[in-house]
């Protein structure tokens, strides 16, 4: 069925009416706990994407990578250009099946969570992004109820944001807004290896 | 139970080990059709994360989107300081339910399309992403089989990105990579408007 432009625009009209009618009742602006989960792609992906959004608006972005740092990625060298806005701390030294050493995986997920904290703690920071912090929960390389406490407590106009699989149950509970990453179709599985621009 | 390092670092070598023997098998370089497709957040933020990790690996993107341009958008903002390495294309007028103008819809879609093509064609471009062009093939303003035959016969080497919640199925199958974007939650429900950073 070709729809006739006449009822294309018509129903267009009902359409705008109804959004406007949704978008009066949302008139509040609060900082926001995001979540991104799940298996599929994009989770860090997406949280970069914001990041870039903000500092475009120039918001103050703090960035903390729990478990990257073995590759020199895409998204630093392109942070590196906006120092006055954005503060970047690829903490992690790879993945833990890289490093084998539980008792050095805790130690830097403290240390990468001690900055998270205090970047969470200064009013200049409008957005902290803990990427990966959920696999270092998983790992219980952190006290998720110490964890839980600091997000919870955060100031009211601030976004945080974490990433990773495996969110745990209380973190979802606790956020505004959660978003699974869901894998329809995966190139790895047919002998595509990580690139650069896609996987970092 | 809490693991003991010995039995953790033992368990994170098999790990690796069987990660190594997958990732030898990974040799295959080659540019990806990615759609980011789903009712949940991050369809965008997602491709915005890509296209900044390949601009900071010196890869030229070309970025056209279909369906923004009434909110002055932070990613435009940063992509802006990197001249050289992107070209960015804001084309569509609003959404349809502010334009009530089918005509002129589909005027604004052919015009972005035509972009779109003229950055697949040219070799200068390593990564192209169509934002919402899913939107634009939902209601019909651009022929699905002209597209599908523009996106399959794209150059080996090129990377294209196909964001918008309900992807067409021709594009699914063809795709190398489809992550669907779930909502699990979300702060409109409870009356948090749209914020700077996060939705633009």
């Amino acid at each position: 069925m070709t729809m006739t432009d006449e009822r294309h625009n018509e129903k267009m009209q009902k359409k705008q009416a109804a959004h406007e009618k949704i978008m009066a009742n949302k008139t509040q602006e609060k900082g926001l706990l995001i979540v991104h989960t799940g298996k599929g792609k994009g989770k860090t992906s997406a949280a970069l994407g914001m990041v870039t959004r903000a500092i475009g608006h120039g918001m103050k972005v703090g960035v903390v990578q729990f478990v990257k740092g073995a590759w020199e990625t895409g998204e630093k060298k392109v942070f590196d250009a906006f120092p006055d806005v954005i503060e970047f701390k690829a903490m992690g030294e790879g993945f833990t099946w890289d490093t084998q050493d539980r008792a050095r995986d805790i130690a830097v997920a403290r240390e990468a969570w001690e900055e998270v904290k205090r970047m969470i703690a200064d009013p200049a920071y409008r957005m902290v992004l803990a990427d990966e912090l959920n696999i270092v929960l998983r790992y219980d390389y952190l006290p998720l109820d110490e964890v839980m406490a600091v997000l919870t407590a955060k100031p009211a106009d601030k976004h945080v944001i974490v990433t990773g699989r495996n969110a745990p149950e209380a973190l979802i509970e606790a956020a505004d807004l959660v978003t699974e990453m869901t894998m329809v179709k995966h190139p790895f599985r047919s002998g595509v290896k990580a690139q650069p621009g896609i996987e970092y």
